[in-house]
């Protein structure tokens, strides 16, 4: 590999990490020009890497997802299946969270495909199936949850509290009290 | 009151119901010229009662926020708390299920001003808080769970199913696992 590759890969790196932090803070509105200052480099070289919003979006996206498919595999031998579950949720919800308003921008502007949505929801379906799996085996799951379930509740959740001063902290809450239960018969 | 007068109300509740069930079926996008023909008037007349599309949807949105403080009214003294609680959230997961698309399309388009949308909220917090101390008190309710919880996790069931082949159906689901605890520590 040439010095001037393993720049780009370095630049590339930062840039994708400060692109997160941004839109983490900023929803799909985050701005190029800020990445760019953030991360040290010229808005030149952001459009290098990322032609556009769209793909600079897109990268985020897939990053994210992979670090969430990452963990589920991490959690996946864990004697306490429940807590295991429940962990990769809260990581889930953190993560939907803070990318406020990026899966509709993406979607509504047309700045991406559904193909590209429904390979991500495949992706982290395929990730917590084994959690989930694990946790209703032992008996720590209502009967007939399946993994879309999971990832509707939490998607509500995000949705729900995005207007909300501390949305990460107040979706957490709300994920505590559907996982446990909001009335629950006795 | 004179004939006209009797008439014109006659027609004004039946183009509300009328646009209610319009509404329901077809969210913000209900045509207004559709709803005419149903109703057998023509589109004069309903543009004589609601002058466009912001102040039909307004009436509509109203209206289902009436018939719900008056069934939690219904439901205040019934000898079950949990079942009262929980048989009113499913009337309001009904309305946010079938209003889909509505109150989004009320704000976006500043079709409504955002104090109309708190006198909404303010009326339905009004409504079911009695319902949620009277299960409180009964030991049926999580410790901790207030009024804009119950409506946050509805909204967001409401938000996160609007794409599904039967929204209401599966709005409902989601509301029991929620209720009663996706994996609750036994």
């Amino acid at each position: 590999m040439t010095v001037q590759r393993a720049d780009a890969r370095r630049n590339y790196a930062r840039i994708l990490a400060v692109a997160e932090e941004e839109v983490a803070a900023h929803g799909a509105d985050a701005s190029l020009e800020q990445i760019a200052r953030v991360a040290g480099v010229g808005s030149a070289t952001v459009r290098r890497h990322f032609p556009g919003r769209r793909a600079l979006l897109e990268a985020v996206f897939s990053e994210r997802i992979e670090v969430l498919c990452a963990r589920a595999e991490e959690l996946a031998g864990a004697a306490d299946a429940r807590a295991a579950l429940l962990d990769w949720l809260g990581a889930l919800t953190t993560y939907a969270a803070s990318a406020r308003g990026m899966g509709e921008a993406l979607v509504q502007d047309g700045m991406t495909d559904p193909e590209h949505v429904n390979v991500c929801s495949a992706k982290l379906g395929g990730a917590v199936d084994p959690l989930l799996h694990h946790a209703a085996s032992a008996g720590a799951v209502a009967p007939g949850v399946t993994t879309a379930d999971l990832i509707a509740l939490v998607t509500g959740i995000a949705l729900a509290t995005e207007n909300h001063p501390d949305p990460t902290a107040e979706a957490l809450r709300l994920l505590g009290l559907t996982m446990q239960g909001v009335s629950p018969q006795k």
